[in-house]
C-alpha cells in the first residue's frame, strides 16, 4: 500500500544501530526486553499542536521487518563490524522479526504535543533498537506535513478548498508523494499529483499551465472549431466566441484566446483557465469571460480561474468584480489563486478580503518552508523491567522513565483541559473525579481537575501481528478536521498561541523526580 | 539502480500535464516539435553557486518513461478528461516513450547558474511537457541537496571529515536516500545510512549512541571480559582497564565504563566512544582514556570520541588537551562532533579554533533547512522550429527564447571568468579571440573577454537511447571538489559572495530584445 515498500526495510536505518546490536549480540544482552517512546520535544512552527501520523507506515514497516539473503550479503562484504566478526551474528540477524514487538500508538491523525509517546516499542533489545532510525524516519516527516497541512486549513478557513500543487519542489519522489498523503491527512481537499492520488484514493484536481497557453499564438492554431450545444448539435464553437468578443468590444491577446478556446472544446463541463500569461485584468479575466459565456450559451457550466501571479488579494476582488458585471449571464465561477502561498499568506488574504475559492499551494507546504525537521527522537524508558531514563544537562531533553499511559482530559466546556501521563499501573482518572496533574519540572506548578469525559489516547495496534484495524485515510482526514474544531482556539491561532498543558500524575511526578535523583551522578569535581 | 525505480514514471506529474496533454491530442498539437529549458532564476541559500545534481535519476526515468496498463487502467476510471473523453486517447497515451526526445545537460556536479539550461529537452510536444513535473522534482531536491552539502565542505575545509546523519529527520523515506546520495555528490565522505551505501557504493560510518551506553548500568553487565593481547592471549580486558582507572584516580560513571568495555571488547580495532552521555570531560573522555590506553596495552589502536552536545568548540580543545597530556601513550585521536551542526556553526566553530577532526550532521544538511526547495523550472522555448519566450511582469521570470549554448570562459589566471550564453548556431568563442559579453537585461552593461581556454557545459546524453555514459558517483563528486578548488573563491564565499556572471552573446541578447517587443502585447487600456 504505501509507495516505499521497496525500500523501507532494516537496512533503511544508521550504520550504528546495526554496530550497537552487535555489542549487544556479543554481551549476550540482545534479548533483554526493551522498552522504547518515540516523542518531540517541541511543536514545530512555532505553534502548540502537532499532529502524529505516519502510522499505517510504520505497521506496514514492522509487518515486513526482515533482513533479506542480499541484506545479509551486503553486510558481510563490508568492514562494519570489526576485522573478524563472529559469522553466527549474520545467521542471527537472519532470524530476526517483529513477532516478538508489541506497538502502542496514539491515533493517527491526533492532535499530540510535547513529550506524550506517539508509539512505545517493547520488544527484544536488538530488534526494537534497530527500528530506531526507520520509525524516527517515517513518523517526523509525515507528522510534520500533516500539522503543516493543519495549519494552512486553520489559516485559510473550513470553507476553502485547499489543494497540494507542490511535486515539482518536493525532496525527491517520495517526498513529493508522502506530501500528497499527509496533507491530505492533514486537511487538504487533493492534490496535483496523479501518483499519489492512485496510491491513496485521494482526489486528484489540476488546471492548465503557461505553456498550453503560450503554445497557441492566434485562432489559426485551432484544429477543431466544433462543440456540441445543448440541443445535440454540432456548432462552430469558435464563431460564437469572436461575436461575444466583438459584441463586448475586448482588446484581448489572440494566442490566449485561442488555448482558452481549445481547453474549452476539449474540456467543455470543466473549463478552468489560467489567466495570467500575458495580463490577467486586461486579457486573461477577459478571455475567459468570453469563452465562458460561449459555454453558457451551448449548455455548459464553466468552472472559473486560476490566478499564479501577482497581488492575489487585489487581482481576486477585481476578477470577481468582472464577473459579476456579468450578472445572471454567469454561473457562480471559482477563483483559484496559486504562486508561492504560505500560512502568512494566507493570514494577510484573509485580512484584505479576499474572493478568492481555492487554494493550489506547493513549496512552502511541502517542504514545510517554515521548519522542514520535526525533531521526533525515541528514547529506552525501561530495560529488563527497571525504568530507564536520558539525562541531559539540558532539561527539555530529559526523557520520562518507565511504561506510560496518556489521558485526554475533557472538561465541562467540552473541549480538552490538558492530558495527562501517568505510570502504566497508576490510577485511571474518572469521570467527575478530582485529580491532581503536575507540571513535569516545576514542583510548585499543580493543578486540581475534575473530567467531564477521559479519554485514552495510546491503542495496541502491533502484539506480534496486527491487532487493531487502521482507519482509512479519509477517516483519519476527518479526524484531525473534527479535533480542529473541539480544541480552545487560542491554542491552535497561529499568533502567540496558548500551550496546552501535558501534565503529569503524582504518582508518575514523584516517581521520575526520585529516579533522576538516583541516575544523576554527583560527580567530583576536581 | 536508483532507489525509486517503482514509482518513478510518467504517473508522477500533475494531473494538469495530463490534462493539457489531452488538449494538445485534441487539436492536433501534440507532435509538434518543441524545446523546454530546465533552469533556476536565484541560487540558494543567499549563495552565488548551485550544484547540478540528479542526471543519473532523469536519464533512468527517461529510458523507463512508459504508461502501463495499470496506469493506463487507472487514467480510465476517473474523471480527468471531461465526461465522455475519447478512448483513442488512451490507446496513443500506451504508445508514447521517449525515443523521439533528445536530452542536453550539464555534467552531473557542475557549478551551474541562474537562467543556465540545465537540462535542454527536444521531442513531440505531449511527451516533452508530460515530463516536466517529474523532472523538476528529480533535478530540485538533488541539486539542493548537492548544493548544500559543497556549502558544508566549503565551511569545514577541505582536510576535515564530514558525515551524513540525517536519516531520521530526512523527509521520508527516499528523502533520506537521496539525502545521502547528493551529500556524498555534493563532497561529504559518508553517511550513516546502511542502504544508500549498498545502493551506491557511499561508504558508511557509524559511532555509538545514548541507548548503548545507557543500557549498562554497571561493570557486572558485562558477560565477556576476555581480550586477545598482541600475543595472542585471551587476557582479563576488564582488570587491566580497572587497574589504569585506578592508577590515574578517575571518578567516572560506571555503567558508561562498562558500556566502552563492551563496545571495545566487539570492536578492538575500532574503538569510537559517545562521551556525553553523563557528563563528557568529567566522566565520558576520561572513561575513553581509560579504555584506549588499556586497548593500546592490548596491542590495538583506539579511534576516538564522539561529542554529542554542549559547546563543541570548547569541548574539543578540553578533550585534545586531555588526550595530549598521556603524551606518547596515547595514538593520535579523532574527535567527531555532531549535534544540530549547520553551516554557520561550522564557520563559528572555525572562528574558536575547534580541535574537530570530523562532523557528524543531519537535520540542516538533509532538509536543507537554510532554503529547503530550489526554484527551478521548466520552460517552452521553441515551438515547431519557432522561439518562445515567457512573459512576465516580473523581469526576473522571463525566460530566453530558442536553443542555447553555454560556454565557460576560463581567463588568464587559470579561474572562469564567466559563462557565456549563445543562439545555437551562434559564433563559437576561441581561446586567444576577444568576444562581447552582455548583460541579459542592462543594456549598458557590456564586456570584451579574452578567453584562455573554452569548455562547452552541455552534452547530448540521450538521443532516443543513452548515448553518453554517466560517470561514477565517486567521479561526480570528484569533480564537484575540483571545481570548488577552481572558482574565484569570492564567488563560493559564505557571507556576500560576489555574483559569477552570465553574459549573452551580442546576438542573443539582440534576438531576445526583439523577440520580447515582438511578444510583449501592447495592450490598450481602458
Amino acid at each position: 500500500m504505501t509507495n516505499s515498500n521497496t525500500i523501507v526495510g532494516p537496512l533503511l536505518t544508521d550504520l550504528y544501530q546495526l554496530t550497537m546490536v552487535y555489542g549487544y549480540w556479543c554481551h549476550n544482552k540482545w534479548n533483554m526486553p526493551a522498552v522504547f517512546d518515540l516523542h518531540f520535544r517541541k511543536n514545530p512552527f512555532k505553534g502548540e499542536f502537532t499532529i502524529f501520523a505516519g502510522l499505517a507506515e510504520v505497521l506496514n514497516f514492522t509487518a515486513n521487518f526482515r533482513f533479506t539473503d542480499n541484506d545479509i550479503a551486503y553486510l558481510k562484504e563490508q568492514n562494519f563490524f570489526g576485522k573478524n566478526p563472529n559469522p553466527q551474528f549474520f545467521e542471527w540477524l537472519k532470524t530476526l522479526d517483529c513477532s516478538k514487538v508489541k506497538i502502542y500508538a496514539l491515533h493517527e491523525g491526533s492532535l499530540a504535543f510535547p513529550r506524550e509517546p506517539l508509539l512505545r516499542v517493547e520488544g527484544p533489545l536488538a530488534i526494537v533498537q534497530l527500528m530506531e532510525t526507520t520509525l524516527l524516519n517515517l513518523v517526523n516527516y509525515a507528522s510534520l506535513m500533516a500539522t503543516n497541512a493543519a495549519r494552512f486549513r486553520l489559516a485559510a478557513g473550513h470553507d476553502k478548498s485547499l489543494l497540494e500543487f507542490g511535486l515539482r519542489r518536493a525532496q525527491g519522489p517520495d517526498g513529493g508523494i508522502s506530501a500528497s498523503r499527509y496533507a491530505y491527512l492533514g486537511g487538504f481537499d487533493g492534490t496535483s499529483n496523479v501518483l499519489a492520488g492512485k496510491l491513496f484514493s485521494i482526489p486528484v484536481k489540476g488546471t492548465n499551465a503557461h505553456s498550453f497557453i503560450s503554445s497557441f499564438t492566434g485562432l489559426d492554431d485551432l484544429q477543431t472549431r466544433h462543440l456540441q450545444n445543448s440541443n445535440g448539435e454540432k456548432v462552430d464553437f469558435v464563431a460564437r466566441v469572436i461575436e461575444i468578443k466583438e459584441r463586448l468590444g475586448y482588446k484581448t491577446h489572440e494566442g490566449e484566446l485561442a488555448a482558452f478556446i481549445a481547453y474549452a472544446i476539449s474540456y467543455p463541463h470543466n473549463f478552468l483557465a489560467l489567466v495570467d500569461t500575458y495580463d490577467t485584468l486586461h486579457s486573461g479575466v477577459l478571455n475567459f469571460i468570453v469563452v465562458a459565456l460561449a459555454l453558457v450559451d451551448f449548455g455548459y457550466r464553466p468552472i472559473g480561474v486560476r490566478l499564479d501571479s501577482g497581488d492575489l488579494a487585489y487581482l481576486s476582488k477585481e476578477t470577481r468584480k468582472r464577473f459579476t458585471e456579468h450578472g445572471e449571464s454567469l454561473p457562480k465561477l471559482t477563483i483559484i489563486a496559486s504562486n508561492d502561498i504560505n500560512e502568512n499568506t494566507l493570514v494577510s488574504l484573509q485580512q484584505q478580503q479576499h474572493q478568492i475559492d481555492a487554494f493550489g499551494i506547493g513549496t512552502h507546504l511541502v517542504t514545510c518552508q517554515a521548519q522542514p525537521a520535526l525533531g521526533g527522537v525515541y528514547k529506552l524508558v525501561e530495560l529488563s523491567g527497571i525504568p530507564r531514563m536520558k539525562l541531559s544537562q539540558d532539561v527539555a531533553k530529559i526523557t520520562l522513565p518507565g511504561r506510560k499511559k496518556v489521558y485526554r482530559i475533557i472538561g465541562k466546556q467540552g473541549y480538552p483541559l490538558l492530558d495527562l501521563m501517568t505510570k502504566e499501573q497508576d490510577i485511571v482518572p474518572q469521570p467527575g473525579k478530582k485529580i491532581l496533574c503536575r507540571h513535569p519540572f516545576k514542583s510548585a506548578k499543580r493543578v486540581y481537575v475534575t473530567p467531564q469525559q477521559v479519554v485514552s489516547l495510546q491503542e495496541c495496534y502491533w502484539d506480534g501481528k496486527l491487532v487493531k484495524k487502521l482507519p482509512s485515510i479519509h477517516e483519519s482526514r476527518q479526524y484531525v478536521l473534527e479535533q480542529l474544531a473541539h480544541f480552545r482556539p487560542d491554542h491552535l491561532r497561529q499568533l502567540n498561541p496558548t500551550p496546552y498543558k501535558v501534565s503529569l500524575s503524582d504518582d508518575l511526578y514523584t516517581f521520575f523526580h526520585n529516579l533522576w535523583e538516583v541516575e544523576a551522578p554527583i560527580l567530583e569535581i576536581t
